[in-house]
């Protein structure tokens, strides 16, 4: 281990600074009522010793860490892998970064790791957490909500039954959907599939429900199911064409399922969009840009997510605490914050 | 906020299990000395109530929180983008995982972030950090030192001057660039040069310092500086090839680095490896492979290297406390670990 070396005290700080330990403590927590002088003499001794105020002792006071937890309910591997939750993470970092509060971000291996996730979060080691939870049986929610902690989800909770104040941030999958449709539906297109995601995820399912709202009458064969990966999205598209030779158009839930489309289109001879048409959803970059022909699609703001997620966590923190904190909070938030989808068109389309 | 359920306490438990508080806190602090069948009926208690042990209070029994930081001291988007990175990380989550360990990973968007990581370190929220610090001039391992957290750090630290106690793990990067001379002169080469990494980076000292320990007399001409990326790499080639258009080979200190390289070569009509033979460093996937041709390279054990530092940090903890905790463990500790490197060879070389 690293040797090291003995941890200035509040005592020294104070002696340094000619002040009492009283003073020390206001200026370090930010206290107002020290005159300017005698606060500049105590941060400048704070400096020269190296202090770090014991943050434990510290939030004794503020009642704050000054951190926020972050939780994707998938093992690392494809935390790390995942272009959507990086860009995610990013909104949050800058967010919490703009508020000087400390990026906490909690990975496993394996669902078997959640106890050990909530046993952290009960701990008293931040002060909230912001929760992607993306399937309907998962456990995490509930080991977040025993935790106790102030909790903003990110995407609709599957779960969620608009009644326990549970605050999320969203897109508008579903009205995203209806302008792919619209659109495909104005280029003139009759016979429009839609290739879904896996359907225990909010996402798909609301992405469904959008093609539906305009397609109440469609055929059933004109709908398989994918898996938001590209080999899925190949593989649907081989059914669907299997199926129904005649379609026109396709609506594919994800543009990784749309790559997969288009490689199975060009191998069955068919010309994009001059036969038949193709819709993604997210404007995952690089993707969208390099597939052939460069795709058409709906398009979320993902950064943007994030950044409203670690907002919308902190004004709720920063609410005075009265003993009733959380439901008070939660009865002055709103449940849902769902941000709007815009159509890109490319080539595909 | 989610609205959230009164969390269970210890007393509930106790209730619940018709037992004393003590025995709860014996059971839930893993203590021996409770009867089987008492012990048996608190587990069933708490997994009934969904009860949580504040591990506050719990760590003051144990003087663990179970959780260990990662801090990169790199900005959150090159720490996501960084493959090398990732690998390290996995090892990391793995050994964490493998030893109930939670993977805490702070996360910053610049240096300016550093002294609030420090705060959090020094806040008694983890038991110990693995941090990444690559450049000379980082502040990030002072305020880690000062935090007095025990700490292993991922590659040799510049500033190690070998008797305070530092553990780091290291790959053999000198050993590996005397691999990749060896290799090249035992093809026959004898112009041979070396497009260098950062100089600031150890690792990039290090494999300058092997290339010399085998070219004592090479000509400074054919030494030209880069700086660990592809378009880095082909600036340098393109340099090298003006001044010494006689040259058989080139040594470059990352994969990166060598694929810049391959472009300029063909760029310049120069066959690889007929003309002039390539030799990288990592042996970093896939891109390691999808050179033209593919990179004969040096591979270092990048996952191994994170587990190992996990595995080093977990020994140091759970050396017995005895108010000499870290400096004893430094002691006993090797101050460096070095992983062999090994040569692959591909076309390139």
């Amino acid at each position: 281990m690293t040797e090291t070396a003995p941890r200035p005290t509040l005592e020294a700080v104070a002696e340094r600074a000619g002040v009492s330990r009283a003073t020390v403590s206001r200026v370090v927590n930010g206290a107002h009522g020290v005159r300017e002088a005698l606060a500049e003499r105590v941060r400048r001794a704070v400096e020269e010793l190296g202090y770090v105020p014991n943050q434990a002792a510290r939030s004794l006071v503020t009642k704050r860490h000054h951190a926020v937890a972050v939780v994707a309910a998938e093992p690392e591997t494809r935390v790390f892998a995942d272009p959507y939750f990086a860009q995610q993470l990013r909104g949050i970092s800058r967010e919490l970064t703009a508020h000087d509060n400390q990026l906490v971000l909690l990975l496993t291996e394996g669902r078997e790791d959640h106890a050990r996730v909530g046993r952290y979060l009960a701990g008293g080691h931040v002060d909230g957490a912001l929760v992607f939870s993306l399937h309907l049986d998962d456990p995490l929610p509930g080991l977040v909500r025993r935790a106790g902690v102030p909790t903003v989800f990110g995407g609709r909770p599957g779960w969620d039954d608009g009644r326990d104040g549970v605050v999320y941030v969203d897109s508008d999958n579903r009205g995203g959907a209806r302008a792919a449709v619209r659109h495909l539906a104005g280029l003139g297109r009759t016979r429009i599939a839609h290739i879904t995601g896996p359907l225990d995820q909010t996402s798909a399912a609301d992405r469904l429900a959008g093609f539906r709202d305009l397609r109440a009458d469609v055929d059933p064969e004109l709908i398989e199911r994918g898996d938001f990966t590209s080999g899925g999205g190949e593989r649907a598209m081989r059914k669907l064409l299997d199926r129904c030779p005649d379609l026109d158009a396709v609506f594919a839930a994800n543009d990784l399922t749309a790559a997969g489309a288009l490689r199975a289109l060009r191998q069955r001879g068919r010309r994009v969009p001059d036969d038949v048409a193709v819709v993604g959803f997210d404007d995952m970059l690089p993707v969208a840009e390099q597939t052939d022909p460069p795709l058409t699609t709906i398009r979320q703001d993902i950064e943007e997510m994030g950044r409203l997620m670690a907002r919308l966590l902190l004004r709720g923190l920063d609410r005075p605490a009265d003993g009733e904190e959380t439901s008070a909070a939660a009865a002055a938030t709103p449940s849902g914050v769902v941000l709007p989808t815009t159509l890109v068109r490319r080539a595909s389309a």
